[in-house]
């Protein structure tokens, strides 16, 4: 099984990239794991939100194959604990699943054709996070997830 | 109104460490601040666990006064979205609290005294953050729970 963790925009902030450089790495001892950073829709005065997040939606999807299993963070979404988490990638690694996509939307979120390809939409809280530490969340918590299916050690 | 984030031990990571400061500045726009790491205990072979949440638990309650608004960070507290931390905030602030200490506590956890002292037991999410995270998303949502009060934009 493959991971492809998908974000719009290139994360600013120095920091967060930092930090999910780390969990990559990490997760990498695991499983083969692509990012890919989808191109941003720049959001001009008076234009349409909707057209925005559809342009970028339209962009999401194209990187997105069939057998994909995917995996989309909302705050819509189900909650879970990280148990929860690493038990559930565990039914699709031993179900054959080829590839796990995880897609965090922008600034201004998601295209609800995003949300409607998703086999999992999944919330990280009921509080809202910037979209930027939200990707170094799920991150965290991927690599968190094997360690627990793995019963190893939780390395910082 | 004052505020003191207090954290066991001190942050290793440097890219959180840079992060919390970036939200600490952007706090103290809107009220004094300080943050205060507690030293933590050394777990060694053998040492009970409890002897050693009790030590640092020891450490934090030294720091308290009577008077404190004390929110703990712990998984089994309330959850509450953003807006309603924000509105849980106006309402110390408007009720002339002095002070609200948040905590967070270490590796392996805090102390039930701790937990006991507190106003307000918050959870972050349902699932587990290492502690570290926790520290720079309760900075984030502080100053996110600012901005939601004072109708002010977010500044990334």
């Amino acid at each position: 099984m493959k991971l492809l963790m998908i974000g719009v925009g290139k994360v600013r902030a120095a920091y967060i990239r930092e930090g999910i450089a780390g969990y990559t790495k990490r997760i990498k001892r695991y499983l083969p794991l692509d990012t890919l950073d989808i191109k941003e829709e720049r959001q001009t005065p008076g234009r349409l939100l909707s057209v925005v997040l559809k342009k970028e939606g339209e962009r999401i999807l194209a990187k997105l194959e069939g057998a994909d299993y995917v995996v989309v963070l909302h705050e819509t979404g189900t909650h879970t604990n990280s148990r929860g988490l690493a038990a559930h990638m565990e039914r699709l690694l031993s179900g054959g699943k080829k590839r796990i996509c995880i897609i965090t939307g922008g600034a201004y979120g998601l295209h609800p054709s995003v949300i409607e390809r998703a086999d999992m939409v999944l919330s990280l809280s009921e509080m809202t996070f910037p979209h930027e530490l939200a990707r170094l969340i799920i991150a965290e918590q991927v690599y968190r997830a094997f360690t627990i299916m793995r019963g190893e050690p939780y390395s910082h």
